[in-house]
C-alpha cells in the first residue's frame, strides 16, 4: 500500500482520540453483506461491535439501518476504530482479499499494539496467509486467517468459521467465534484449525468438495432429465426424498427448491438459465495445489473442467450440430434406477471427501503444520454450503480414529461404499452407453478401482520412460533378485542400441 | 548468479583470445547425453561445433572420445567458447532447467554481441522464457527458447524441435536447426513456432500429451491383463497388429518391444517392474495451466493424477485388502473386444490432442503470441515421443483449414470419431463394471459427450450459486424475456427469506 493510502484512511478522523472510551469487543472492518452480517450476528450474541468501511458513509448508513437498537458502533477512522476496541483488540477484515487486505493491516499497523489480534475473514489464498502470519508475529500482532462460510444467511445466523494462524490468538478469539459460528447437536461449527494458512487451506479445500457436490448433483439432474426424461418438477421430488437419507444435505434441500421454483409463465426457471458456470476461484487453487502436491484429487479437477467445459456454450452449441452420439434407451424400473443413482452420488461423494482429506492430510505434512484433523469434518457439519448429515458421519469416524489415514477403511464407510458399488457401477456404465457425460461419477470409481488396485498398470509406463529415456526403474519387492535389488534404480538396454547412461535431469 | 560464480565459468581461460580464429558455426554449452548427441547430429550436418561444458574435463573427454574425427571443436572457457563462433553466433544450451540457465546467459553476456543467438535447448517452463526473451531483447541480444524431444536417440538422429522466442533469431538458425531435426516425409519437424515461450510452451503440452498418450496404453494393457487374461506376449501381438494401424506410433511400437522383453529367467521384466511412477513435471505444468487457463484439458489431468494415485503404493496396498470389487467376467469374441479397444484407445486420444490443441490456441490469444498453427502437429509427426501416423493426419487437417476450431470439425477425425463411438463406450461401460479403472478412456468420453451437449446441467448449478450465494445468473438467450433480458446478470429471491443484494465479490 501506498503511504498516501495510509494516511488517507487513517487521516479521517472525527472527535479527538483522547475522548474515546474502549467499550467495543470485537471490531470488524468491511461492509459488504457479509461484514454486516457477522456484525449482526455476534451483536445478537452480546458482543458490543465497532464497524468501519472505507467509504465511510456506509457506516452511518448500517448505523441508522440494520444496526438500529443492536450494540453496534460505528467508527469513521481506522484510528477512531481502533480506539474504541478494548484491549488484546480483536479485529476482523472481511475485504476482497489479495492488496485490499495488506492495505487495511498497514492502515491498522499505526494504531494496534502488541498482543492485539488481526483476523482476515476474506476468501485469501492460504500462502498470503501463510506470509502475513510470520509477518506479523514479529511485530508482536497475532494473525488469523480465517474460512467463512455459509453464504448471508450463515453470515447472519451462523456460519462455519475455519481459523488458522498464530495460535496465541484462540483463546481470545474462541469465545466470538464458537458464539457466533454454527452450531451441530449443541457444537459450534468452529474449533481451531492450525498453524499459519491452515485455516484458509482448509475452506479453500472446502470450496473444492463444494465444487465437487454441485457437479454431481449436476450428473444426477442430467441423467434423470435425458435418460430418464423427468420434469423438473419429478426430479424435485427425487430430490426430497433423498433428502430424507444418506444425502440429506443443504445442496440437495435447495437443488429441491431450486426445480420447484417457477417463472412467471408457470415453467421451472432453472431450465431458462444459461448453463454457463464460473470457476476462477478456490476450487482450481485446490486442483492446482492437489497437483502440486501431487495427490490425485481427480473429482474436484473433474469438477473444475466441467465447468470449463460448461463456459464453452458456444462452441458446444457448434458441436452439437456436427458431432453425433447414441439416444438414451431407458427400460427397466424407473424407481430402481433413481435409487441406483442415489447410490452412485453417495458413493461419489465419498471418494471426493476421501480425497479431500487425502490432500490436507498431505498438506499440513508439507507445509508443517500442526493440524487439528477431527475438528475439520466437525466444522464443516453446520453453516457451511456443504453441510450434511454425511459430516457427522465423517466427524465420527475421525472422533473414532483421529489418525485414520482413509475414510474407507472407516467401518461405515467401508460398509456404505460397498454397498453403493453395484449401483454406482450400473449409472457410470449407462451414462458411457447413453451419451450422457458423468465425469465426476466416473472419475471417483476409476479411482476407487484404481485406489483398491495392488498393482497398477504403471509398471508398463515405467519400462516406457526408462526405454526412450533412460529414467530408471524399481523393482516389486517381491522380484527384487540380485540383478535388479529391492530400491535401486536400474536401467535395461531395452533395444540393444544407444547408450547405457541413465538420464537423470533431461525428460523427454 | 553471483558476481564470483560469473567470473569463475569466465575465468578460466587457456590461450589468449587474441590467437583465435571463429571458425564454429555452432556453439553448444552442456555435455550431458543429450548436448553430446545434438553436437554430434549437428557435425554429421557439416557444421562445425564448438562444445562447452562447466565442468571441462568433460570436454576433454568428449574430444577424445566420441567427438573423434568430427568437425568438434572444445572450449575451456566461455570467453573462449565465444570467441570460436563466427557471427552472429549461435550458441545453445542444454543445461539443466532454472538457475543454470540464467547463470550461463549471464556468463555469456560480458562477451557476446548485439545481433549474437542464445537458445536455450531445455525443458524450461514457458514464462521464464517469456521473461529471457525480453530481457534479452533489451540488450540486442536474440534469445530462443526451443523445445527438444526425443530422448538421446532424438538428439543423436534427428530429435522434433519446437523453437519460439525472438523471431529475429530464425532466418539464422533456421538451416541448423532443419538439418538437425527428424525428417517426416522429407520434411523437417522443425518450424518457428512463435513469440517468446511459444517454443516451450508447446513442448510443455507435447509432454502433457506424452502424459496422455502413456496413460491410455496403460488403461489398454490393464484392461487386456486383468479383463481378458492376456499374457504380456499375447498383449505384445496385440501391440505389435495395432502399431500397423491407426495407432501406428512410437510408444505403441515401444510397448510391444517391452511386452516382449524377459528377464533373466524367461519371464517378463514388465511384469516386476514397481508400478509407481513419478510425475513432476512439465505433465503437470500442462495441467496447472489448462486449469488458469480454464481449458477443460482434462485427459492430461486424469493422466498425472493416474500417476499420483500409482505413487501411493504401499497405501494401495493396505486399500487393496479391505476394499472389495466386481471380478471380471468376460464373455464374447476377445478379437472383437480388441478391436473395440483399439477404438476406445483412438477415440480417447483423439480427444486427447484435440484438448491439446484448444489448450494452445486459447493460450496464443491469451498471452497474444503470434502462433505458426499448421507446423505445431507436423514439428511432432517425427522426432519425438508422441510422433505417429496419426500426427500426419493433424497435420493435413490444419494445413487444409489453418483456422480450423477443433479437430473433431474436422472430416477426418469427425467420421474417426463416429466409427469409434461404439466400441468406445462398450470398453468404458466394461471397465466400470469390471472394476478395472479407465479414467483416461472415461474422461475422454465424458469430454466428447459434454463437448457436443448444446444443454449442459450447469444451469442447475448456476440457480445453486444464484440461491446460496446471490451469484447471479445469465438466461438462455432462446428464454429471454423482458424480465430476463438476454446478456443481463439477475439474481432471484429463491427463498422470500434474506435481502436481495447480489454478491459481486463473496464466494462461499
Amino acid at each position: 500500500m501506498t503511504e498516501t493510502a495510509v494516511a488517507r484512511l487513517a487521516g479521517i478522523n472525527v472527535g479527538g482520540p483522547a475522548r474515546i472510551v474502549p467499550s467495543g469487543d470485537f471490531g470488524l472492518i468491511g461492509l459488504a453483506v457479509m461484514g454486516q452480517n457477522l456484525i449482526m450476528n455476534a451483536a445478537d450474541h452480546g458482543f458490543t461491535v465497532v464497524a468501519f468501511n472505507r467509504t465511510v458513509e456506509k457506516v452511518d448508513k448500517f448505523l441508522e439501518n440494520e444496526a438500529q437498537g443492536k450494540p453496534i458502533i460505528g467508527a469513521h477512522s481506522v484510528q477512531e476504530f481502533v480506539l474504541k476496541l478494548k484491549k488484546p483488540r480483536r479485529i476482523m477484515l472481511l475485504v476482497m482479499a489479495g492488496t485490499p487486505v495488506d492495505d487495511f493491516i498497514n492502515a491498522l499497523l499505526p494504531f494496534v499494539e502488541k498482543g492485539d489480534i488481526i483476523i482476515d475473514g476474506g476468501n485469501s489464498h492460504f500462502p498470503d496467509t501463510n506470509r502475513r502470519t510470520k509477518a506479523l508475529a514479529e511485530k508482536g500482532i497475532r494473525f488469523v486467517g480465517t474460512g467463512v462460510s455459509g453464504g448471508e444467511e450463515g453470515a447472519r445466523f451462523g456460519p462455519s468459521l475455519m481459523p488458522g494462524g498464530n495460535e496465541e490468538a484462540w483463546p481470545y478469539i474462541k469465545d466470538v467465534f464458537q458464539s457466533i459460528a454454527a452450531k451441530s447437536d449443541g457444537e459450534p461449527c468452529c474449533d481451531w484449525v492450525g498453524d499459519e494458512g491452515a485455516g484458509h487451506y482448509v475452506k479453500m479445500v472446502h470450496n473444492g468438495i463444494e465444487y465437487g457436490d454441485m457437479q454431481l448433483i449436476c450428473e444426477a439432474y442430467d441423467i434423470m432429465k435425458r435418460g430418464l426424461g423427468l420434469s423438473a418438477k419429478e426430479m424435485a421430488d427425487v430430490f426430497e426424498k433423498w433428502n430424507k437419507g444418506v444425502l440429506d444435505s443443504f445442496l440437495i434441500e435447495i437443488t429441491r427448491d431450486v426445480l420447484r421454483f417457477d417463472d412467471d409463465d408457470g415453467s421451472p426457471l432453472v431450465e431458462k438459465i444459461l448453463d454457463s458456470a464460473g470457476q476462477k476461484g478456490t476450487g482450481k487453487w485446490t486442483a492446482i495445489n492437489a497437483l502440486d502436491l501431487g495427490m490425485p484429487v481427480t473429482l474436484i479437477g473433474e469438477a473444475v473442467f466441467a465447468r470449463c467445459l460448461s463456459s464453452l456454450k458456444e462452441e458446444r452449441g457448434r458441436a452439437a450440430s456436427v458431432l453425433e452420439g447414441p439416444k438414451p434407451e431407458f427400460s427397466g424400473s424407473k424407481e430402481e434406477f433413481i435409487d441406483n443413482l442415489e447410490q452412485a452420488l453417495y458413493a461419489s461423494k465419498i471418494i471426493s471427501y476421501c480425497q479431500g482429506f487425502m490432500l490436507i492430510q498431505n498438506a499440513a505434512s508439507v507445509y508443517k503444520w500442526k493440524l487439528n484433523k477431527p475438528s475439520i469434518a466437525l466444522m464443516w457439519r453446520g453453516g457451511c454450503i456443504i453441510r450434511s448429515v454425511f459430516l457427522k458421519d465423517i466427524t465420527s469416524a475421525y472422533r473414532k480414529n483421529p489418525d485414520l489415514e482413509n475414510l474407507l477403511f472407516d467401518d461405515f464407510f467401508n460398509k456404505a461404499i460397498h454397498k453403493a458399488q453395484p449401483g454406482w457401477r450400473d449409472i457410470v456404465s449407462k451414462g458411457a452407453l447413453w451419451g450422457i457425460p458423468t465425469p465426476a461419477f466416473s472419475t471417483a470409481l476409476s479411482f476407487y478401482d484404481g485406489y483398491r488396485t495392488k498393482d497398477l498398470p504403471a509398471n508398463l509406463l515405467q519400462a516406457q520412460r526408462d526405454y526412450f529415456g533412460a529414467h530408471t526403474f524399481q523393482i516389486k519387492p517381491e522380484h527384487a533378485s540380485e540383478k535388479y535389488p529391492e530400491g535401486k534404480y536400474n536401467h535395461v538396454n531395452w533395444t540393444g542400441r544407444g547408450g547405457n547412461v541413465s538420464a537423470s535431469t533431461y525428460q523427454a
